[in-house]
């Protein structure tokens, strides 16, 4: 009989194989009670979850009640990172295995980073339990901790090596790399994860492919160029129509201004360059496939990607937001003295809370190249056709296998 | 050297004990790197947290992606119950050992309490990441589950019983008890924690014990009778000196309801009465104990505790929300259909959202016995010094000792 | 020269008419500055905003601070419910307009919604700042306020009703009608209302016309009921094949329940009752299309549509928790007691968290009506490709221009 | 009859005054409806709140939709601008009078302080609204605002002066002062409240009042300087007993260091140095003060100013987390290039996150003067008795007349 509010009793309705078997398969896998069924804390591992929290203060003799709230806060963060690395694996997966080509995935992949996005506003917002822990009582067991501490966390730096912080732009702390503070056996895994594609990358070679871009298609670009200076020449001619003033000037010279940050969009070279210095972190064939996407984001297929790139977005400043408030709590915490290895937590954490540490920061200063609707170029109808027509994996009807 | 944002290492300087034997201690408790320093990884048992999401349709051969969404919220959600009980716990020893007495825990007392508040705002909140599963994710694995259940968490049971939800005012589940749903060697844990007091009870003892409600004392009950009484009469001449008319018949007939309201307040057998029906909860001293630290709130004596009663009705206020977030999430997963066994989780679970699982109703409801300013006692010169002063636990001077 | 954080100025240079005839509109509108330009203050109308909060509880001479408190807080609401009308407005009107038929406007209508569910989200949070007045500074007060109550919200009811709360299913309040309590010219503006289209019937009519339902066409719903119940009898034969057994008779019951519950489903009369007793609000035709559109999701025609979907159930279940949380406010502030007119505004209140107040309750309920995966219609080539294509508005070329 | 779910029709009954002369009292002040009762609507201004969105894109012809979501955010900021702009004066007007002598008026400052941090918590959660708006869907009516922009918000201003932040501590914009972006007749507001005590000066000196702080008392300072130099001095002599190695250099060198701090928190001149840098902003004493009730927060005088110490911090991150929050949507609005003023509005606000706008950056920074609580001095019992006896206005007893 079922008796769970979460789900009804299906199961031997509806599974593929006969029951009986399974029932056995399960059995094996462990976690089962009387009758073959699964019991809810086996199932969850709660005898692992619920019995690892030990406070170091307890051990040394001197119990400090607050050192239970640390414990639990980490734990969550780290079961919550572990379900980000998961999604985000399975993103990278759907990219790496071409199967992102098959625009049915877009949904999943959509989804998936979205889901990442609401697990980081919890994330943000769980930082307001930790601070009910004043600095009085974190004082009180600090010292039974040592030196462990979150900058060891191996979860977050495979989060962040894996959505694609580069290594040459992170901040050192103390003058020696962030590896050096993670235990022997971990480094491997770090190293390994490094070999990767980084989420960055393989949306970068996403963006390389958008449709239009072809030089013997639609060119996109080319038309775009055209239509900027088309229109920044139509400008001009307006303001030197205008009688001799202080604003006539002024708006001459924001023109010159305009025409320059244009120019500068449409430089190959200069965005090598920029990349280099790590200013810009996308191709600049990909930096035309998202301003394509932006630009013709209402088309029926580009109505996800745009979505998707918004969610990266949302997903960088939510990082960048959960730095930040784990500054203000580490002030709280401990003040902004140095420590007496020369820099203090406070000021490491802070130089952190930066554009460096933004992996689409591209996609935020696209917004500094938008121009009004008209001087978008149109598009024609095959093309206009095209762009409602989504690809399929292999341009015929496809089976509907799952990709995970 | 000290390498950690979050606490300098002072732990020598600031031990009790020299350090060498604390290093002894601490490497018996394992979790220690070289140098006798604890790794961050092992201080958290991260190997347990991240080790402990096995994906029961994996295990069954049809891996489903999103049974690890729902794997690890449901473990967040019992990590963080865990912390709820160690508060709870806490608070009710403070109470049990007599310790509150010593208005000095007071601030512990509320503290913890207003984290409990905090955690379940947290709690409410992170519906939101699982709603990012959507019906048919879950119906993909779902059959995986059998009937393994929420309804099953040990834990959510403890916290219920621990708080103090009375268990002859509990829905059954199906025409069973809910303890039927808990497996053989949690039942225990469970009727062990049904005979020690609730936070209810403790609070009970502690309200009654409120100073000025003493007969022979201030005895606020007595004088606030005689002045709601002096009152109504007061306004029952102005309305008999209006003209006839439709309203004075309307005030006069609200003055009879307001007084036969204010009556029912005072009459000791009828509120046993209530208490009987599970209508009340608290006893009638202990009421008016309530009642008196409303109305003197600004007593510095009075300030924290009037604090602790309103955090404990932000507490059940809380656990309602999150009981009815759940039944949300629910009807979004399952519908509302009833299940084979008669009634349906949806249902159940709608029927628990409700008064009757608030716990410190009585602070609600005494809402509806709030009086004009004027209509309160004043307090004479002895007691408002009296309220100003706060009690030690043997009124002269006491070790500082901590409570934990 | 340009100061603002927000706005770099490109004003001249991007507007479609010379700026100078601009300007001399703008100022006809009021709300510039010397040079012609816009003051923040003026162009928010800061002087009505920041002017409009006048405590009764002053004007009667006794000035009560937390009444400041209420008043910013209901206007925050009724701000927002502003906003959340301007939204759904401008989202019917894409759909009686008939623009919703070009794709391209799918965005739009996704990204509406969307946002009314992000504000749903805010005022839902937005009950914790209230929630620091306690009732006993509300009592300070109140009496001022006489009967003037969120229950008169006109926006609040245009709201409900654009979106397609149902007038038979509504809970009088004390035996009379909401509109009773609406003023006397505000009574037209709610009728007005009641005439247009509601977002649930506009919906409904674009399910309706969902690509795969003809019957002519791929034809989904017989299909569909083909493959249930071939399905269902390949489970009984399994179960026939079991020794006898409790558990065979079980899963036997189970299987004749789940027999009878699909039959349910494609039984288009036993559907029109329950719509006429309110338990069902979409046609016959609207719930194919929903569940069709569950069931392809994936397909890219369909990815928009099912977030929509999606959507819209999370805007009812805000909702429905943004009533919740009133009721939870309303008992802390004025208890449950029956007021004098027969039934309590708590009482009231807590009636409306119901589902006869949920919109769209079909999509939440289809959730009982889903099928393993290998039970959906596969798709042949032919709907297959369609469901690549997106339609637009006139099947040709369309112009850009915007449906606002 | 009372129809309203908010509050029971008491008025009557409850009234200090007969009803009759009040009702004509209310009536004057306008927004009553027939029988003399206030409507909803016109209690609230919503003639005037709900009226005030005007689109600058529809005055110029091209009625751009999301510019409605734009005003109606930065009018919802500007309500509770308001709001906490009614509870800080309230605040600072009870220390100002010198009410907050009377220690029953700590509950009052407290909760309203914790109220803006509510309110706060809000403002921050407010963004995810805004950020539902693309870069592409402002940039298509930025250009209608002209340079009208946030930064010339009066009522942040006033918040931020009358709160403390210091004037020669701002970052000037674009080379420019903060004032110069006021429109003429708000300066004078501007001037007026510059004139007026801080909320940081009125906490300063009331920290400076601290009992117990008392050279001929308790002295407190004293007997902490001496406790720490003892403390350290018994380390000095554990460590010099260790066997010369690495680890004891260490050790030794880092009590050093620590002494060295310690010694800088008695050096009056040196803190004098500070302020006069703007890296200390509270006086010597108020740094007494503070670290008194920081260790001895569960006295019972000193509960309700800790809970305000820890207020005062939550709300100070709060502004700055908010600040971070505006930083990021710029960010994403219009990207970090340059404007044509020379800086840009992103890098600009960037900087105001910062320790500079944090007025009590003082309390954050104590966390690095900390002790173990066996070198805090003991209390004897005269002071412990003092420090469970609240102080009242005039030490006798004294009226409840409410400080507002």
């Amino acid at each position: 009989m079922s008796r769970c509010p979460y789900f009804e009793k299906k199961h031997l309705l509806f599974k593929n194989k006969p029951s009986i078997e399974e029932s056995q398969d399960a059995s094996q896998a462990g976690g089962e009670g009387s009758k073959g069924r699964i019991i809810y804390g086996d199932y969850l591992q709660l005898d692992k979850i619920t019995t690892a929290q030990v406070l170091q203060s307890e051990l040394q003799g001197n119990k400090i009640h607050d050192e239970h709230l640390f414990i639990v806060t980490h734990q969550a963060y780290e079961l919550w990172f572990k379900q980000i690395l998961f999604e985000i694996d399975s993103v990278r997966e759907i990219f790496i295995s071409g199967h992102v080509r098959d625009e049915r995935n877009m949904l999943k992949v959509n989804t998936r980073i979205h889901r990442i996005v609401m697990i980081f506003r919890l994330l943000v917002d769980q930082f307001a339990v930790l601070e009910t822990m004043t600095a009085l009582d974190f004082f009180d067991f600090r010292k039974y901790l040592m030196s462990a501490s979150g900058f060891e966390s191996l979860q977050f730096r495979l989060l962040e090596n894996k959505i694609g912080v580069q290594d040459n732009l992170r901040v050192p702390y103390n003058r020696r790399h962030y590896k050096d503070y993670i235990k022997g056996d971990e480094t491997e895994t770090l190293l390994d994860a490094e070999q990767e594609p980084t989420l960055l990358k393989l949306v970068e070679e996403w963006l390389e492919r958008t449709p239009g871009l072809e030089v013997d298609g639609f060119n996109f670009w080319e038309r775009l160029e055209i239509n900027i200076f088309d229109g920044l020449n139509v400008e001009e001619k307006k303001i030197e129509k205008m009688p001799e003033s202080e604003e006539k000037e002024k708006l001459m010279a924001e023109l010159v201004k305009q025409r320059e940050h244009f120019t500068s969009l449409f430089d190959e070279k200069r965005h090598d360059h920029l990349v280099s210095k790590g200013e810009r972190r996308l191709s600049y064939k990909a930096l035309q496939g998202a301003l394509m996407i932006y630009f013709y984001r209402e088309e029926p297929r580009f109505q996800v990607p745009f979505q998707l790139l918004t969610s990266l977005m949302d997903m960088d400043n939510l990082m960048t937001k959960w730095r930040y408030n784990h500054v203000c709590i580490v002030h709280r915490m401990i003040g902004s003295k140095a420590g007496t290895g020369g820099s203090s937590g406070y000021h490491y954490l802070r130089s952190t809370v930066s554009d460096r540490y933004k992996v689409f920061v591209d996609l935020f200063n696209l917004a500094t190249f938008l121009v009004p609707r008209h001087w978008v170029p149109k598009l024609n109808p095959n093309v206009h056709t095209f762009l409602y027509m989504a690809e399929c994996c292999d341009s015929s009807y496809c089976s509907s296998e799952d990709s995970d």
